[in-house]
Parts: C-alpha cells; structure tokens; sequence
C-alpha cells in the first residue's frame, strides 16, 4: 500500500535480483525506514529480531532467503543450511515452515545452473500468490462496504481491534484489504482504532491506514461499547487467528467484548481471514481452542517515544502485581453477521462455510 | 484501610487539632507517601495538585481547610477568605461546594472565641459520615459476597473495572468498601483488576487491594470477556459516576462491555453506590445523561516508571493521529442485577430504587 504517496509492498527485490528490501517494522509506528538484506544470514536476522513480523510476510521471507542462499551457492548442502538457519528464527511458524518446504520441493529435481532463476522465480511467486489472496478479500469486503455505503448515504464508519494489516502480509493484509480498496474506490469511510491492549497493535494499523490516507481515530479498547450505543459505528470488521468449521472466532483478545456489543446494538460484525485460516476439524472454539497465555511483560510494560522523541518504555506495575495476560479469545459464531474470505463471504454457518473446504483436502480429512 | 499493616484514613488531623495528614495521591500508585497540612493554603494546592483526589475526599479536606483558617483567625472575613480560595481549587466539584457551604452554616451563629472548636468538630463529622456511608456499602455488599461464597464453596472471583476505591474516600471506598469486609471477615475472595485504559486507574484500585492484602490479578481491559466466558469470574462489582431513578449507570468507559459479557455468561453484575449518586430526575441513562469528552493526552500518554523506577511517561500516539476519548459510558438497568447503596440492595428498577429517595426530597422534587 502507499506511504507517503508512494506504492509499497512489505518485502520486494532489486532489478538484479541481488537483494531484498523490507520495511524495518521494529521500528514502527514511530520510524519508517526499509532494509536491505543480501544474504539468507541478514533475512534470518531480521525475522529473528522481528523487523520483519506477521506469519504471510515471515514465510515469503523466508522463501526470499532460500533464492539468496542459492544465488550464491546452488549446492543441495547450501540449501539445507539456509532451511535450518530460517527455521530456527520462529520455529512455531507455520507459514514459515510450509514455504520453505516449498521452495525446497520446486528446487530439488532443478539443475544446479538453472536453481537460481528458479528459486528467485518461485519465491516471487508465493509473495504474488500472497498479494492475490488478500487482494480477493479486499473484493469482497470492499463490495460490502460500497453497499453499506448505498445504503446510508453518507460515510461508513468502520471500528476494528487489533492489526491484520497489509505489513504482516505482502500487500493488502486481511482487515485492511476492504478499507483500503473501499477508500481507493472512493468509498468514503471512517475507521475507528482500539488501540489494542496489550500489545498496542492498534497504533500499526492507524499507522498503515494514515500512511495510505484513510480517515481514522484511535480510540481506548474501552470506548467501542459507547461509539456502538450512540450509533457512530456502521460496522465491526476484524481478523481471525483460527475460525472453527461453524464460523467460531479466535482472535486477539477483547474481539468477543466488541461483538458482544455489536449484537445488543443490531450493528453487523464481520471478520476478514483467508480460508488456510479456517479449520475444519474443530468446531466449538470455546471448548476446542486452547487460549495462549503471554508474557506478563505485556501487560506491565508500554513502549512509546519520550519527551526527546526516542524510543521508549514504561513499567505501569511492577513485579509485585500479579498479572495474567491470555492472548485471545472466542467470538462465538451466533455472534458474526459474516466471514469475509478470498473466495467470497459466508455465514457464520457450517453449511455456508463447508462450500468453501476443497473437495481435495475433505477427502483427506475423511481419510484419517 | 491498610497500608503495610497499618490503618489509614485518607485524612486525619493531629492530636492538637493543628494540622491534616493526607496520603500524596500524586505519586500513588509508586510511591507512598503522607503530607502534612497546617493551612488553608496547603491545602488548596494538595487539592489543585490532584495529591488530594475523589469527590468525597475533596469534601471532607475543603471542610478541614475551613477549620485550619479559623484556628488562626476565626473572622468572617477568614472563613469568606478561605471558603472562595478552596472553592477555586476545583470549579466543578459538588462535594467540596457543598462541605464549604455545611461549614458555613454551621459557623455563622457561632461565637468567634468557639468557632476553632465547632469548625474541628463539624470537619470531622462530615469525614465520620463519609465513613460510615460508606462503612454501610461494604456490610451489604460483603453479605451478598458472603452468600456467593456459600453457595459456591470456594473463594468468590470478583470482576472490577476503574477506580471506586478508599484512598477516593475517607475510608473504606464505594466498590472496594464490599471487597475488604469481605476480606475482613474471611471471605474467600480473588479480584480482577482491569487496568482501565485510558488512565489506567485500576492501578490505583491493585494497589489499595495489595496494600490491605486482598488476593487480586491485574488484567487488561479486553481480557475480562474471556474470562467470564471460561467461568472464572463469578460476579462484577463496579462504581457509578451516576445512575438514574431507573437503575441506568454512567460510569467508567468500558463498564457497559463488562456488564454484556457478564449477561451473556450469566454472572451477576452489581453496582456499589451511595444513594445521593443516584440523580432522581432522569430516567432513561443513554438518551439524557451527556457524556463528557476528555483530553487526548489521556490516550495520547501512558504513565509509569523509567528502567530506574522513576515516574516517567511515553506518548504512545503523536498529534498527528486523531483521537477520540469518551471518558464514560452508560449501562442500561437490564443489564444491572442489583444497585449496592448504603440503605440496602435494590434491583435496577424504579420501583425499587425509589424506596431509597427520602420522602422529604421527593416533595421538594413535585414542587418545583
């Protein structure tokens, strides 16, 4: 998406094909500053140190690293040491894992002089296929609010939690795909930002929204409540970590306090996720989905700028408070108007929600 | 209530009637620490400082700083002196308005030789009153509390959300009055603390459960959901700013979330307030009760301590993100189980609130 006026995506390569660039998102919201990585070491180094984060954008790193590593030695050993190296930044990273494993694939049966041209071809192409999935979102959504629009005759006010914006992603993201292509449309819209305690993932997505221009407000996790009661919020439009097979929501904690409040006001509740998200083998997310428990640090420390403008972080309770800090919670799927994928929306329903499993991977699942 | 295992009000005097102590509220929750007041003066800038806070608390100094002036000239000229220099602290404060003007009262058929006594006296009695509205909350909050803790067999989880607390008061607190008689008494109880963005006064409310012992969690304001939704929290106990003859609640931004989930998992929430909070002329919260819009730099800026436990801030969002920052919102009485007041428990209804109106006010209401 745009910053400053000019097209970006979160991860791109030089004309040579020589290096990659990404955005130092360590930095942000405050800086914004790009990277340049030539090898697979400096790649593993920045998804290590998270100046390159989000599960999509992690795995087409990664697949950039393995096309660094093979530009400068091609050789099966030179392969499976970039893997392990890439592999032991995140080890829990799905995304991660899959795209290496694909690249390794493609790779394996190619000859040593053609692997390069290969490699490099192949990871472009899971960064593109990345872009085209939350771009059909951004379709879809977009459809919804140009008739939410329609139908008010006036800008649509949108409020989101949390982050699933277009930097943890190629492009586009998730949540952000619809605000950006309703507002490059000329939709008009206004979106409304819990700051998302605890981790204040909030202040990414009004920083992405602001580098592209859309209209918004950050507000206290607390506020959204109030905003529905006194009709200042048209829609709720959130990500999903996992969506169970009848439409169960997980997602960043305080997601289900939002819904909750959208229902007692009769204000649609939608969430945006990708069908690799869905997971057909579970279905009540309350009693399936087991909720991470994350560090107390989380919640006892805010990082922000100091009076100097620098970096900087407060302890708002010391150790001697007790903490908890669970990660997520469960939007039940009675409470979602509807699921925003790249093939289309559907109900919160099993039935709805079935037709978007691949008959290819139902017949799997059946048989194991 | 204690501190460290000694008991504290918010405000007592010396033995020789020349001087106030108050807890330094401005350095709370960091730091404890007491001030001594041996003038009217002083005492207007601890309350102009915000070391002295909560509208009961500035009541009861203002009429503290009355007897302070009459101690050392018990003119007329004195106390008008002293009445308009206190009453400048706060522009907007009921309470203290209405402990200067009782002052007053009490004062001007008074001769100037026994105005010192009569001004400690009348001082003291309004902060025993205070403390005995107050002292009545808890004993009818801690039996409801009491029963819960039958019924269940095991300690009672108890949800709060802002700052409702003692150190507000002159002892005991509106909502924290029913945790520390509850405590007291050897009642099983474990409290979750919501930190209450945007200023994060649940802090204060830890601190005051940490500093008399009462078991408690600190949580972020999102996590409340999920934890009614797992079964972990049994009933939630919260302030009122106002509540209306009906039993609608203006309270803190972000108690209407709480009181959604706590009906969607079917846990009791109640609401601890003295019976002159309840604003008899109105009735219907949301549509006649305005909400305050406060400053940005509440959400703008983030409070706590540096690396080297100095008090420090960060600005989590510069001015050129826009801000929104409701400070309040309504809870409308289907929501509300019971109304905790010093006369008793009532339902949030009209019927059974107005049983709390004294007749003599009500008169006074169909008169005018």
């Amino acid at each position: 998406m745009k910053v400053a006026g000019k097209h970006y995506r979160s991860i791109w390569t030089d004309a040579d094909k020589e290096s990659v660039h990404v955005i130092d998102q360590a930095r942000l919201p405050y800086v914004f500053e790009t990277l340049k990585l030539d090898t697979v070491e400096a790649v593993a180094d920045a998804v290590t140190t998270m100046r390159v984060r989000g599960a999509p954008l992690i795995g087409v790193a990664s697949a950039f690293g393995i096309a660094l590593a093979v530009s400068k030695d091609p050789s099966d050993a030179s392969i499976s040491k970039a893997s392990k190296l890439l592999r032991a930044t995140r080890p829990t990273a799905v995304n991660l894992s899959w795209a290496i494993g694909r690249m390794r694939e493609k790779l394996k049966d190619v000859k040593r002089v053609d692997r390069a041209a290969a490699a490099w071809k192949e990871a472009q192409a899971i960064a593109d296929e990345d872009v085209a999935l939350n771009e059909a979102i951004g379709r879809h959504g977009a459809s919804l609010l140009d008739r939410e629009h329609a139908a008010l005759g006036r800008p649509v006010n949108i409020l989101t939690h949390c982050n699933a914006g277009w930097i943890a992603t190629v492009d586009w993201g998730t949540v952000t795909a619809p605000l950006f292509m309703a507002h490059d449309r000329g939709i008009p819209i206004h979106v409304w930002v819990d700051e998302t305690r605890p981790r204040n993932q909030g202040l990414l997505t009004a920083w992405e929204l602001a580098a592209h221009g859309v209209p918004h407000t950050l507000i206290v996790d607390n506020a959204g409540g109030h905003l529905m009661q006194t009709k200042q919020v048209d829609l709720v439009l959130v990500g999903a970590d996992r969506v169970t097979r009848r439409g169960d929501v997980a997602n960043k904690i305080g997601t289900y306090l939002k819904a909750l409040a959208a229902r007692d006001n009769s204000i649609p509740f939608y969430v945006a996720v990708p069908t690799p998200s869905i997971d057909w083998t579970i279905e009540d997310g309350i009693e399936e989905i087991t909720i991470e428990q994350r560090p107390e640090s989380e919640v006892r420390i805010v990082r922000g700028l100091d009076a100097k403008g620098r970096p900087a972080e407060v302890t708002i309770a010391a150790e001697d408070t007790p903490v908890a800090n669970p990660a997520f919670d469960v939007t039940p799927h009675d409470l979602v108007t509807g699921i925003i994928t790249e093939k289309g929306i559907a109900r919160a329903s099993e039935r709805e929600l079935l037709a978007f499993w691949p008959k290819s991977e139902q017949s799997k699942a059946y048989l194991t």
